[in-house]
C-alpha cells in the first residue's frame, strides 16, 4: 500500500520554498491537503510542519507521475521531486506563493481514509471527536504553531538559565505523598504491597534539599501531578518552570527572573518587556482591584466611599461599616445611559460572590438616578461623585459588605464590565505585575486554625516577625507572585533557612513538634544542617503558552490532554488493570454500587 | 540561629578566585570545609559548587570576625568578605591556592550539627546511610561534578537537537497500560474508581503517533517507569533521551545520532568521536563476541573450530555438532601458564552460562597439555592452533553445545579473561559500535510462539519480508543499537508505516484482528491517515552520564535514588495511604499474611 522511500531523500521543507530555488531541482515530502484539476493539469497542495507549497502535474512534466497524482486523494502522504519554477499565476498571501514545483517523479508513501476532522486552520469540531482523534487534530497548522511556540519557550527558558549558571536537575516522580496541599495521585507499590507512593504535585521539598545539598541554582522544566476536579483549564498533569537559588533575598529572584521573562519573551514573540516590571503589594492590589491576580490592561479601581456615606440613614451601608466592613465603589465612564435590565443584571452577577446587593448611581445629563435615591441627599452624592472622580455620563457601583466580600464582588465586577464594555483597549499588551507581601498564613474558618498561604516553608518577613504568635493574621510574607493580564503566571517565596523560626512557624499552624516531625522530617533533619538562604518560583509553562500562542483553553497547549473527568478519548486510559498484578500490589477492587 | 543577608551580594564563587582578583574585595558564600588555628590566626577552608578558598581571620585583620571565626564548625553556612591576597605559602594543588581572603566580616547564616557522613571527595560509607542523608551525600565534590555533567550532557543533547530542528514535545505521564514489556506502575483513578492509569515505559506509540501528527523530528529528555525485580544498575525511574523523525531511513537516523553522540562527547568531555562510527550485524557481534553488545576495546575473538574436530572420538563434541550445534573457542594469549585451580574456576564460571564444561589446550614450551589430551591426534591439535592463531605459550577455551549456549557461555568467558587479565588497556577509551539487523522476533519456549525482539512496530528488513510467514526466526529487522565499551547505549528502529505489512506482522506475532486491535487500537487507527515513514532512537541518559563521569552505580547519577526494593530511605516512600482516599479510588487492602 505505501512506497518505500529507497533512498530517497528529502532536500527541502514545503514552507522554505522561495524565488532562489527556481530552477532547482529538490524533493518535498509531506501531506496532501487538496488536489485538483485545472486546465489539463492536476495541482496538489503540500503540506509540513513549515507550510504548503504547490506541486503541478502534467503530461508533458512526466506523464506516470500525473497518473499517479490523479487518484491521490487529501491527507494521503508523498514524495515528489521536481524543479522548482515560478508561477504563472502567483499567491502572494503564502510565503511559497510565488513559485510551484513541476513534479517529475511521485512516491505515494501511504494512502488515507477520508479524515473524520478536516485538516485546516480554526477547526471548530466537537472536543470529543478532536481528542479521539487528536493525531490528526494535531495535523492543524494553527495546533502544530502552538507546539512550536512551546518548544521555543521551553529552550529560551534553558538557555537563559544555563547561561545564568543554574543546573538542570531531575528529581523523583515516584515519592511521598505530600502533607497539605491537594490531593495526590498514588502508585501502589510491589515491593511493600498495600503500601503508595505519591506523584509529585510539585518538586517542592526536593529543590529545596538540592539547596541544602550545595547545588546553588537549580533548575526544571518538569511534571507536575494534582489529583482535583478538573475546572476549566486545569488537567490533572501539568508542567512547572521550576526553579531556586541560595545565598539570595527577595530582590534578587525577583530581578533572575524578570531578566528570564524578558528573554523569553523577547526570543518567542519580539516582545520588549519593560524591566523593572512593576510592583504591587497584596494589600494595594485587593484594595484597588480585589484580587491577588489584577487585571491592570484597563484602570478602573475601587474606590473606598466608606467616609463619605458613613452618616447616610441606609441599613446596609450601616450596619456594613458597623461590622468592620466598608463601602466601596466603582465608575463606569459612559455608564449613566444603562438601561435598567443590564444593571439588574450586574446585581444578579454580584450576588454569586456573596454579595447582597449592588447600589448605583447614573449621573445622567438631567440629573443623579439611583437604586438608593431615597437616602442620598445632595451632600452625600456630591461627596462620593467627588471621591470617586465621577463625571456627568458616568455610573457608579458600590458594594458594601465585609471587606473581604467587597473586594471579591468589586473585583470580579471590575472584570465583567471590562468585557462588557470592551474596556481592555491593546489585546495584545502583556501587562506585567509582581504582587508581593502575601499574608503568611490564611485562616480557615470551619477548622478554626490557621493554614499556609503558600506553604509551610515560606519565610514571614523580618519586619512582622515580632506578630508571629500574637496576630499571626497581620504577618506579611516573603512571597510574590508574578501576574500577567489577570493570570498568575508564576509564584515563589523566600524560604525560611532558621530551624528555630521554622519551629515557631509549625507552632503557628498548629503541628506539635511530633507531627511536624512525622510530615516533615526529613525536610526539618535536612536543615539541621548549615541550609543556605534560598528561595525560587515556578512558573507555569502551560499557561505561559497559552499566553505567547493567543489561547484560552489548555488542552491547546498539551499533546494528548484528557477531558474534565481526567479521561483521554484517544487511549482510552484510565483501563481496567489486570487481576494478577493487582494481587501483587496487595490491592483489590471495592466500588460501591451506587 | 542563622544570621540574614541583609543585602548582602555574593560577588565570586569560591572556586574562581584568581590571582587576578588580588587586592579586591569580595564577598564569598558557602560552607566550611575545616576550620584550623594556625599561628594566632583562623584558616577556614570554605566550599560550594565551584571549588574551596581560603579565608584567614586574625586579631589585626578584623577583631570581630576572628572572634567569630574561632566558634565555626564543618559545614556552617556562612558568609565572608574581605580582601584577596596573595598567601604566602601557596598551595599549587588547588586552583585557588595562590591567594586567600583577609576576612573582614563574617556571618553565620546557618549552623550545623556534626554530619553523620564526611563531606569529603570519594566517601565510602553504607549506601543506606548515605541515601537516608542523600542531601548531605550530595554535597561531596565529586557528587556534585557528577551531577554538573549530567546537565552539561542535557544541555548539549538539546542545543544538538535544536539545531536540527527537533521540537520538544512533551507526552503523557498518565497513559495505557501497555501491552508488551515489562510491568507497568499503575496509578489508581478517582474519577473511574477501580480503573487505573499507567505510567509509560517509554513515550514510543506517543512518539509515532506525533509523526503522524506531522511533527517531522520529535525529541523529549523524559521519565520513564518499570517495575521490575531490580538488578543492579536498575532503578523503578529511569530518564531516556527520545526522539524520533520522519521521511528518514536507517541511515539518516543512524547518522543524525552519530552528529549528537560527537556533540556531547566533545562538549562534555573534550571527546572526539570518529566518525563514521564502526558497524557490525546481530550475527557476526554473536559469532565474534558471543553478544550483542560487545566490548571492543581488546580483540579475542571467538573463533568456530566445529570443521578442525569434527572428526574427533570425543563425544562432548560429537553430539553438540549431531544436534546442529557448534564447537568454538577463545584463545588467551599467555595463557599456556595458567595452573589448575584457576582453569577449573573458568569451568565452574561458564557451567553458570549453561555450558555443560570447558574444554582447554595449553601450548606449553614443553609440548601441549589440555583437559581432552586422550581424544587429541596431533593432526587435530594442529589444526585446531592453526584456525586460533595461537602461538606457543597461548592457552584455547572451547565450548561445544547449541549454538545459542556457546555464544553465550563464550561470550560472558571473554569479559571474565578481560577482567582476570586486564585485556583493556585504555581505560579512558570510548569504543562505539552500531550493532544492525537484529532478529525481528524471538522464539518464546515456553509460550511456543514469536515475541517481537523490539516492539511489534518495528519493521524488517526489505530483503526478508518474503520470511515473515513462512521462516520469521530469520527474519531481520530495521533495529539497531549503539554500544559503548559493551553497554547499550541507545537503541532504535525503523518503524512499520504500511498498514498491510503492520497486519502481517500482527498475524506473525499471533495476534488475531480483534487482539491487536484491542492491544494496539489507536495506533492502528492513527495508520489509516497517511503515517510517514519514520524512526527513531532511544539512548539511556542515566547509563550515558555513568560513562561520562566514569561510575558504575546508577545511583551516582540519580539525586534521589530508590535502593534494590524501590524504597527511598529519604523521604520513607513508599508509604500507608489515607483510607478515605483509597476509598475514593474504590480500592482497599488486601496483603495476604505470609
Amino acid at each position: 500500500m505505501g512506497e518505500a522511500l529507497g533512498g530517497l531523500k528529502r532536500t527541502l521543507m514545503c514552507g522554505e520554498v522561495r524565488e532562489n530555488n527556481v530552477s532547482q531541482k529538490i524533493t518535498l515530502m509531506g501531506w496532501v491537503q487538496r488536489n485538483r484539476k485545472l486546465g489539463g493539469l492536476q495541482f496538489i497542495d503540500l503540506r509540513d510542519r513549515t507550510g504548503i507549497m504547490q506541486i503541478v502535474f502534467g503530461e508533458a512534466i512526466n506523464a506516470e507521475a500525473f497518473e499517479k497524482a490523479k487518484d491521490v486523494r487529501p491527507e494521503y502522504c508523498i514524495a515528489v521531486t521536481g524543479e522548482v519554477v515560478l508561477r504563472e499565476a502567483p499567491n502572494h498571501n503564502m510565503p511559497t506563493g510565488l513559485v510551484e514545483l513541476k513534479c517529475e517523479s511521485l512516491k505515494i508513501l501511504s494512502e488515507s481514509d477520508t479524515p473524520p476532522i478536516y485538516i485546516k486552520e480554526g477547526l471548530d469540531a466537537a472536543e470529543s471527536i478532536r481528542l479521539k482523534y487528536r493525531y490528526l487534530d494535531l495535523r492543524r497548522p494553527d495546533m502544530q504553531r502552538i507546539f512550536m511556540i512551546r518548544n521555543r519557550i521551553s529552550k529560551s527558558v534553558r538557555d537563559y538559565l544555563d547561561d545564568n549558571n543554574f543546573l538542570e536537575v531531575e528529581t523523583p516522580m515516584l515519592t511521598k505523598s505530600t502533607p497539605e496541599g491537594a490531593r495526590d495521585y498514588l502508585v501502589p507499590s510491589r515491593n511493600y504491597p498495600g503500601m503508595f507512593y505519591a506523584l509529585p504535585q510539585s518538586p517542592q521539598i526536593f529543590k529545596q534539599l538540592l539547596m541544602v545539598s550545595g547545588f546553588d541554582r537549580y533548575y526544571q522544566i518538569v511534571k507536575c501531578f494534582r489529583d482535583e476536579d478538573l475546572r476549566a483549564n486545569r488537567q490533572p498533569e501539568f508542567t512547572q518552570i521550576d526553579l531556586e537559588m541560595s545565598f539570595v533575598e527577595q530582590e534578587d529572584v525577583i530581578k533572575m527572573n524578570e531578566g528570564l521573562i524578558a528573554h523569553v519573551f523577547k526570543e518567542v514573540a519580539g516582545v520588549d518587556v519593560k524591566l523593572p516590571i512593576k510592583r504591587m503589594t497584596f494589600k494595594d492590589a485587593m484594595e484597588k482591584y480585589g484580587s491577588d491576580k489584577p487585571d491592570l490592561r484597563f484602570e478602573m479601581e475601587i474606590t473606598n466611599i466608606t467616609e463619605d456615606v458613613k452618616d447616610m440613614d441606609f441599613v446596609v451601608f450601616k450596619s456594613a461599616i458597623e461590622a468592620g466592613g466598608s463601602v466601596r465603589a466603582l465608575c463606569l465612564k459612559g455608564g449613566a445611559d444603562l438601561g435598567r435590565k443590564p444593571i439588574d443584571k450586574l446585581g444578579e452577577f454580584v450576588k454569586t460572590y456573596k454579595a447582597k446587593g449592588l447600589a448605583w448611581i447614573q449621573l445622567k445629563e438631567d440629573g443623579v438616578k439611583s437604586s438608593i435615591a431615597k437616602f442620598l441627599t445632595d451632600d452625600v452624592t456630591n461627596s462620593i461623585v467627588k471621591t470617586m472622580g465621577a463625571e456627568v455620563g458616568d455610573a457608579i457601583f458600590i458594594v458594601a459588605d465585609k471587606n473581604s466580600v467587597v473586594f471579591q464582588s468589586l473585583g470580579a465586577l471590575r472584570l465583567e464590565l471590562a468585557k462588557q464594555f470592551d474596556l481592555i483597549k491593546d489585546k495584545n499588551e502583556f501587562n506585567f505585575t509582581w504582587i508581593t507581601e502575601f499574608p503568611l498564613f490564611e485562616y480557615d474558618e470551619e477548622e478554626g486554625r490557621y493554614h499556609a498561604a503558600h506553604h509551610p516553608f515560606t519565610s514571614p518577613m523580618d519586619e512582622d516577625l515580632d506578630m508571629l504568635e500574637t496576630n499571626p493574621g497581620e504577618v506579611r510574607s516573603k512571597a510574590y507572585d508574578l501576574v500577567l493580564n489577570g493570570e498568575e503566571l508564576g509564584g515563589g517565596s523566600i524560604r525560611i533557612h532558621d530551624s528555630n523560626l521554622q519551629q515557631r512557624m509549625f507552632k503557628a499552624l498548629g503541628f506539635t513538634e511530633e507531627s511536624a516531625q512525622e510530615r516533615f522530617g526529613f525536610l526539618i533533619d535536612a536543615f539541621k544542617f548549615g541550609p543556605p538562604p534560598h528561595g525560587g518560583l515556578a512558573f507555569g509553562l502551560d499557561r505561559m503558552v497559552m499566553f505567547l500562542a493567543g489561547t484560552e483553553n489548555i488542552k491547546d497547549v498539551i499533546t494528548f490532554p484528557k477531558n474534565q473527568n481526567a479521561y483521554c478519548y484517544l487511549s482510552e486510559a484510565p483501563n481496567i488493570a489486570d487481576e494478577k498484578q493487582l494481587q501483587e500490589l496487595g490491592i483489590s477492587i471495592n466500588v460501591k454500587e451506587k
